[in-house]
């Protein structure tokens, strides 16, 4: 695992909840750790500089939005990714699995791989394993993850099987493509992916195949399909426990604050999750007392801070009645400051995680984090759409 | 001028354009200056805190819009303008005299003074002269501006003679009521604004109805409307000269580069313009090689940053190939990052301005600059529209 390497550093004293450190060329990222999404290459709506700060240590881009827009050629020339966004931390890129098959027009799959229409200007477009291990090659992101085929319906055990077993297949292509390109000797580590949507047998064969192969990370795909959170309390269930101790286990597309908890207590140590930065674009906001819509009337002459006794830009220098006019005049600079203050309030949700595994107050963290957020969702300031 | 003073600190040696200090409340502007837009009480896809080191030392924010949402008593009572935005530095509140005339649907002009449809909901509001200086004094911006009769074609001679010798009899209204809140002793001064349109002889007479009052200040209006160059040349000749030469002179709605010039050859201190926030969000950009389009093929692969030698954040942390990107796929940072471009490029020309000034050098940066500027047109990479 040269510039890889991960140590379990606290494992909690019950159950499977850890801390350690993931190194990459790129750094450190203590975990468990969230990453904010940058689709394109960019948080959106946030400076890079904007970031650290925030707590961010590692960032996800994705492979499929870049491939397509500028191309991986391009990302290369101008330096690989870390130059291109600007961020000089670990990157993760997302493999386009997902994005394949969620967004796809007319996604057209094989055993080889899957033709589709650009969601950019219609024309064809072919992605196998082995094309996706070298568009994140030329991407050039600290972590590439395998190509996999994410079933559509987690609960429709015939075609979750199929997407399942191609899934292992592709990973054996991918890890043959990324060892012939130098594997982790250039400074890139390959993730596999568990697939096996809501079937506990199929999820612990897919762990097995999986994990066979001697990778630096594995993680666990297709929870954040359906969204039901059985399904991915299933898939937790039945997957971490079989996956190595010594690697980081990554739950892709995960969450919200009671994902993060039931995640973490099954041994989950990276997250990656569109939420605090899509809700921010919509005015949605993450607070201690629960979610909270900025367009609501009831912050129009409010003072305060959108959550008090927190220390991100937002928080410390504006109220909520400057955000709510932000929101209500369609101010750029409120979606970007609903933005700056979810991912504070992700990042030390996981720093308040990191604290309690350790001293044993997991549990108790939870129900203190979980009573009171939920408790906001009463609130008449809560936002309409679940968050 | 309690809490407000200008001292001209270096005339030119020939000319009439000066450097100065414009001292407010809440600090000193060195000019000549330019005040980047606030419309709604924030510049826009700019954190406040982001403003100053580029340069900025005064905002401009309009009371029309602020009076309309979310209303003026919902800013005082959340503690004035500059805690409502985060902004410390001095402010100043556009009167809503131009919005009124440009924007609103159905205004109707009487005596008295203007009632017009919301643009928000098409509810009727009213706008008289004391009513601006009200909802300005409930603001609390540093400079609150008379309430102005804009002409909307500066070359009908029977309107624009209408329209100024209301502007002025609205301006013995203004003062009035500026006074009888406390006048400059509650830390907010009023500037008078000479009207004329583009005839010589009614700016030159609003000079002398205008500047009969004592105010802190004057500015020169209606040169923005129309954008003849021509217009905005005869109405600074006519007008600049009479205007007294110990205090400021703020030309407003302007401008570019070659507007500066022309107005600080004249004697102007202040400027306000959209243009550098506006032609960011519209991925155009102001180098000193000329403008730029950011949205050309020509920069996708160009590792090179927007101008050489800028030191803006966009310039030192990202390549014209990753804004070119950012542009093209959408993402907010795009806007963001030539925004900040657009303002750092404004505020250094008039530090090279100011510099210039005592130097005697204002001619030859005159040429150097819009030389280069114009030549830029040229080029491919050049904005379809005119900047």
């Amino acid at each position: 695992m040269s510039g890889f390497s991960f140590r379990v550093e606290h494992p909690a004293p019950a159950g499977a909840a850890r801390t350690g450190v993931f190194a990459t060329p790129h750094g450190e990222v203590p975990t468990p750790a969230f990453m904010p999404v940058g689709t394109h290459g960019s948080v959106k709506g946030v400076l890079p500089s904007a970031l650290r700060p925030l707590g961010t240590r590692m960032l996800l881009a994705n492979a499929y939005h870049l491939h397509l827009r500028p191309g991986e050629d391009v990302v290369r020339e101008l330096g690989g990714l870390h130059a291109f966004m600007g961020w000089d931390g670990p990157i993760l890129t997302d493999s386009g699995g997902y994005q394949v098959f969620s967004m796809a027009d007319l996604a057209r799959i094989d055993e080889g791989g899957v033709t589709f229409k650009s969601i950019v200007d219609g024309s064809p477009v072919r992605i196998t394993p082995a094309r996706s291990v070298e568009v994140q090659a030329a991407l050039g992101a600290d972590v590439a993850m395998a190509f996999d085929h994410c079933p559509c319906d987690p609960t429709d055990r015939a075609a979750v099987r199929e997407a399942t077993e191609r899934t292992h297949r592709w990973l054996d292509a991918c890890v043959r493509r990324h060892r012939e390109l130098g594997g982790e000797d250039r400074g890139q580590a390959l993730f596999g992916i568990v697939q096996g949507g809501a079937f506990e047998d199929l999820r612990r064969a897919s762990v097995e195949a999986v994990c066979a192969h001697d990778l630096v990370g594995y993680a666990i795909g297709g929870v954040s399909v359906g969204e039901r959170r059985e399904d991915m309390r299933l898939a937790l269930a039945a997957a971490a426990p079989g996956m190595p101790a010594d690697r980081p286990r990554y739950l892709m597309g995960i969450g919200t604050p009671r994902d993060f908890f039931d995640a973490v207590e099954a041994g989950v140590d990276l997250f990656d999750c569109v939420t605090p930065t899509r809700h921010g674009r919509t005015h949605q906001a993450f607070t201690a007392g629960g979610p909270r819509n900025l367009r609501n009337a009831a912050f129009v002459r409010d003072p305060r801070p959108l959550e008090e006794g927190c220390d991100c830009p937002t928080c410390t220098g504006f109220s909520r009645g400057y955000l709510r006019h932000l929101c209500r005049t369609g101010e750029m600079l409120g979606a970007t400051l609903l933005t700056l203050h979810n991912l504070r309030f992700f990042h030390r949700l996981l720093d308040r995680i990191r604290e309690a595994i350790p001293a044993g107050r997991l549990g108790a963290l939870r129900r203190e984090v979980l009573d009171a957020f939920e408790a906001g969702r009463a609130s008449p300031e809560a936002p309409l759409s679940d968050a």
